[in-house]
């Protein structure tokens, strides 16, 4: 017996030491979650804002380290915690740090901290691609600072309100990413949608959603893997056995399995084809849905769970675009609020007695208890966070403004928040990002300085009694598709358009990349060669010259050139009926 | 004594507990492998088909782990093992999680079952770019649902027949890689090689082998970095002490070491340059060939294992390509299914009595049991898998069809196959894919329509007597090539090709792009210029017109210009002579 | 207190294991920041030499592990270490390795290995993009081989003459960042600016820095991450205790996030814009610089050190590229040995008592000692580092040499030295190769046979009395520059380039990829137009056949047309006022 009591102690101090230790290497797989959520949201999100998206990321965890050090972490996890609600901050870290090892603090600080920083960057992502730089920075700050460490507290202080009374969260489906996802909702809606998301009718009412593709899948499907590989840290860190651990890891891989697999056939039957990006976000809907209750259910609950979150975040994510007309460009709503919620709710359903947390879910047990605990702490979370946050949004929008300029959204935030010409500057870009935007680029009404000139044309006719001609417009990119339009107007139904550089002295502000500054007088213009013979060629003249012009240099020039034959490769028809789309 | 023995006690205690903990962190490691596959398959094949290949990755391990779930790991691990060859499924997991988890099952499962993940994923890379998605997911569950579990459970589970016979098979250099190997090789035959790899002659047989890069060297060399990070894990995650784990890391360094320096060496003397993605395939194929004796080599039988594997993979690479003609666009053959024979039956040569497995290899003790042991294990295991598989490629393919059409291969499987319209959307796509394809563009034979309209030109003459005119194609990407082919067989030798877009009314199925309906109306094209004086206009559009009928819309249109003149800048020559290039 | 006694035998023999397994995790949390490096090093420089970064950075680990095997772990860590200078190779690894594993020196066999790669891979990124890959591979036997283990054995063999002193660099602030910096500063001066860095004026001196932006800012931000999150392991991993790992982490966090907070706002207030590369800069600066004290420091000392290390990063990388003109395209330099000498030297300021080493710092106890040992560490191993590796630099250039040819550099390090057309074959490059290299392309002063052939125009005047005329010329990328300052020169104000492919025989050394030869007949070129009326056509020709003429074929076409009308929309002037760009 003297033995059997050597040995246990022998166990219990090696358990000590290795889940002391596994608790930071699980922080550390948390941190490498930024790169998962950089990823991501980068590859989601265009071209242009690659840089805004990775600095906004980059300075989610490095604004939160700062402002967690200076209040979060004691309002979150201070010994003297006040009525269950915050605790009272005492700075310990930076005066006595000594005394904060020895109080055994200094994990649970680097702990909180990554958990803290997983919280506001899920907010990046809704508002991705027209949020004001120095306005998120606001936002991180505030968040990181006060409205997650209180809540956060309320969870996880041992005398945090919501800790009493039995509330069960283990990772933080409501605490991190349903206070993340609620967040991202009301940002999203206060900041608005892209230009070009919703296309208006005359009544003012959306009639038409746009896709904006993001810029690499691939990229954005690298972010999925390492957050599903740093969510074994995320959930498992807290682990307290090695029996609790592994349960984890089982439950947290068969959730987003489950999700993924029902999501693939849910938007194949659909749509007829399976959607890989919704599949992506389907695993990360499995892996919020499963935080809450990784310990506290079984691999079945596991599988139900699972299946349930990813038809959810398929519904949510469209419903919150389609019918809700909020435009969030990675899903990040319908991944953390919707399943954060599912999440937190499923706990008090699935939790299996015979797991290692020990609950007794509703339909394993009959009781309702701990099912009316979780819909209390989430209504809690969600309410104390919504009010919060949005005030800060509400006073970030009316001080410094939330929103770049209309102007700043089209040339994209890489260029007007940084200065930096393009993440990508070897490679040129296409032309996804003129589509959809007619309601952005304002026609003038009038413009006297080009009727004033006459225009003389030599012209010779062809073999069918008909002339040909060319009319080459070189213009900004930002102006083709009002152009277009146009054109389109006029009766012209077919262009060829290709990316040129136009090469002349640069004007505007100059741009630096790393302090150097940047020459470039080689600027991207769009190139559209329209052939005509029925649409007179002073009327292509004409509408564009109305349609580019602002009176800023840059404006565009057009080039007439004589055509000597058409022909149409399908009908064979040449010349006049060549130019004729009648069909 | 006494004290000493309660050390042992206190010491063995903790080495129960690390480890424990470790084989979930490998696991987790192994996990992040998938990430590591997706990235070397996405980036060593085309961008046209990178989501595609995402999701094959991504879903290998979804349907995996349901199956794994309800029958694989049974099969596999059970207690209940019948003749040394199966294991009886139980489906406790679902059932009797509580039981599961007491028994030490749940670090059993979720190890297995990355394990079982890696094996399904070495196949995607091989059968990338043509394979339809829906048969590949068949084969997926296929093998991880049983001819996987099966084979694996001979090597691993204590009472498998190869496992009572001493066959040692550390991490899975033969269950896992030789058995994912063979059928990637069984699967590439099967689905035959893409459009365009192997140019036939007139005599149908093969004449020219076309290389077709892959779209992202940079995510090919990440997704390396990862696996081999995550290999640490994957060799690692079953030590038994720290003495075992130790020398695994130092083997599993040096191997790959070794192999990737021969590589370069021996790319650099055989083609003047060492090829950089040959030295990435090298990594891993020393990788794989220590896998299998990582705890039995000592770090000399690492180099020598190493050395020889880095000559393997090149050798094997292009003998597939080159001799066997069987079209593996990741190298998966030559990296898993040849280094895995080699590092199993290396374990017989070179374990080494002192390493920790304490195994006696052939060239260490003289003695050929273990050697023998090794061979007719590896043997069974391809055995086993080339049949299993085989017989389920082949009904794959008598019923659903293993390949996508022409067409949608062409256009890629991101479009046919997900209606995604591009991973890449922001950016311009380059004309590789255009290349090498002549025998997947039929000619039309008879064009009536085209003939029957008449052509007549006004044309002014030069100062040398001569016209010079320029004739500009707009046509279809696919059609390049036989354009290309026609304009070199009446004569032109020179011609600009650029990309443009071609605007018009979209017709056709609709994309979808995360359920929003996209709009594409501006088409990708290929414009093609020629200026011609000796040959006759009309001989290039009449050409022109023939190769690119299709009757379809989008066919094209031929627009004719007159020139003034030509220089040719190295001659200084002008007008007609400058567009003869007779050298 | 035989039970206490016991209890504590438990701990220590837990302790010894959990740090044991630990050391080995830290270790392939170090291999992984190879990964991270390459992609910083690869997405902070251009598409074109992309496989070769990749390269560079594959082989710095592999050969490394070679020659660390064979003779730099015994000059290191030997335990016959000699006049506290260098121990005695063995070959123990290679000759007993039961031996090996039984002194338990494989665990430091693999810990070194990982860290002496790290400081070889420091010096790729500082002189990438123009160096031979030949050359550096020898540079990086050398390092490898006997430079880096002869000072890292000062500092981690306990025999050390630096250890002996009680020099502190936990991780390598000295040992690693600044060797490594210090080797990358001595490289890239020795190796020059890449072509087009810095513009000269008629007198030699450098009057212009331009700016090389790199080609994926996404994936050199995914690199920092990597990194960041590998450098819990590469600080953490020696440490001995829970207390000391947790304090670790904290330090390791808070730093980079101080000295990226910084960056930021000094970046900001700076240029009106905050760097995002720069910030990714800081955040690896601010881990250089913890590295050294992270166990020695508080939570305070990390906050200041991060501060000053989020400026000096940005005054280093812009006096190093400003005022000394030294080309370090992605700041290796200001973060490695800038940071890694501030850091070694603010143990000696900021060491705290009361953290986990227990060390003495000036401003906590007034004791100058340590600052001094610091100090004389520091000079010690800069001395050292170099002395030889300047000495290697030299012989290498003077033989091997370090550098590629013009040619070579501006065609791109793939193609050149690696037969690899393109990294990304499915994309179509930009132009930013294209700007600031003037003086790399030479005039050719005579060209007698571009003179001799006399052209005749037809000509056909327009409304206004003028004739509008298209020139249209298809030449080498690379010449664009040239062109581009000659049209200026003859008035050319306005030009539209585009990238376009042209189509011929193909010449020269052929190119493999994987061992397939490469068919590439489409060459890219640049197409430059030119609409002139004041400047006679003969002048454009005429010039443009000066600066394009080398007298190799593939120097390009001129073509020109008739042009019928010509607008400029800004002011409406029509035909050949709008061709007369006076403001």
């Amino acid at each position: 017996m003297v033995i059997d009591e050597i040995g246990r102690m022998a166990a219990e101090a090696a358990v000590t030491e290795v889940f002391g230790v596994w608790f930071l290497i699980g922080a550390a797989l948390v941190f490498f979650m930024q790169a998962g959520f950089a990823m991501v949201e980068t590859g989601f999100t265009r071209a242009k804002n690659a840089g805004n998206i990775i600095m906004k990321n980059l300075m989610d965890f490095c604004i939160g380290t700062v402002v967690f050090v200076l209040l979060g972490f004691g309002l979150m996890m201070s010994e003297n915690y006040v009525f269950g609600l915050f605790g009272l901050p005492d700075l310990q870290i930076l005066k006595d740090f000594g005394g904060f090892l020895a109080a055994g603090r200094a994990p649970s600080f680097v702990f909180n901290l990554v958990f803290c920083a997983t919280a506001a960057t899920i907010v990046s992502g809704a508002m991705a691609e027209r949020t004001r730089l120095f306005s998120y920075l606001i936002y991180s700050a505030v968040i990181s600072l006060f409205v997650y460490p209180v809540e956060a507290g309320w969870v996880w202080n041992a005398q945090g309100w919501l800790a009493q009374l039995g509330f069960h969260d283990f990772a933080g489906s409501a605490a991190i990413h349903s206070a993340g996802g609620i967040t991202a909702l009301i940002g999203a809606m206060m900041v608005g949608p892209r230009i070009g998301k919703y296309g208006k009718g005359q009544d003012g009412r959306i009639q038409k959603v746009n896709a904006i593709p993001g810029h690499s899948l691939t990229l954005g499907a690298l972010g999925c893997f390492i957050l599903w590989f740093g969510w074994y840290g995320f959930n498992g860190a807290a682990a307290w056995d090695s029996l609790s651990l592994a349960a984890i890891f089982v439950t947290t891989t068969i959730a987003p399995a489950a999700a993924t697999c029902t999501t693939m056939v849910f938007t194949w039957v659909k749509t007829g084809k399976p959607d890989v990006s919704m599949c992506l976000n389907a695993s990360l809907a499995g892996l919020v849905a499963i935080t809450a209750g990784c310990d506290a259910v079984g691999a079945l609950g596991a599988v139900i769970i699972g299946i349930l979150s990813g038809i959810l975040v398929v519904v949510a994510v469209e419903g919150i675009d389609l019918k809700l007309h909020v435009d969030d460009p990675v899903g990040a709503v319908g991944v953390h609020l919707v399943n954060g919620v599912w999440g937190t709710l499923a706990v008090g359903l699935f939790a299996d007695p015979a797991a290692p947390a020990g609950l007794r879910g509703l339909l394993y047990t009959g009781d309702p208890g701990l099912l009316g605990v979780q819909a209390l702490g989430i209504a809690a979370i969600l309410l104390w966070t919504a009010v919060t946050m949005g005030i800060t949004f509400a006073i970030i929008k009316k001080t410094a403004g939330l929103r770049v300029t209309e102007e700043e959204e089209i040339k994209g935030l890489d260029s007007t928040e940084h200065g930096l010409p393009s993440a990508y500057a070897d490679f040129l870009p296409a032309a996804e990002h003129l589509e959809g935007y007619p309601e952005a680029v304002p026609v003038p009404g009038d413009v006297p300085a080009a009727e004033a000139v006459p225009v003389h044309q030599v012209t010779a006719l062809r073999a069918d009694g008909h002339k040909y001609t060319k009319v080459e417009i070189i213009c900004k990119e930002s102006r083709f598709e009002a152009l277009k339009a146009a054109m389109t107007e006029i009766g012209i139904t077919g262009m060829t358009v290709s990316h040129v550089l136009g090469c002349g002295v640069q004007m505007g502000t100059p741009e630096y990349y790393r302090g150097v500054r940047l020459e470039a007088n080689l600027l991207p213009k769009i190139q559209v060669d329209i052939v005509v013979s029925k649409v007179p060629v002073r009327s292509v003249i004409e509408t564009a010259k109305k349609v580019l012009y602002t009176g800023h240099i840059g404006d565009g020039k057009i080039f007439v050139y004589d055509v000597e034959n058409v022909v149409k490769v399908r009908t064979g028809e040449e010349g006049y009926d060549a130019l004729q789309d009648v069909e």
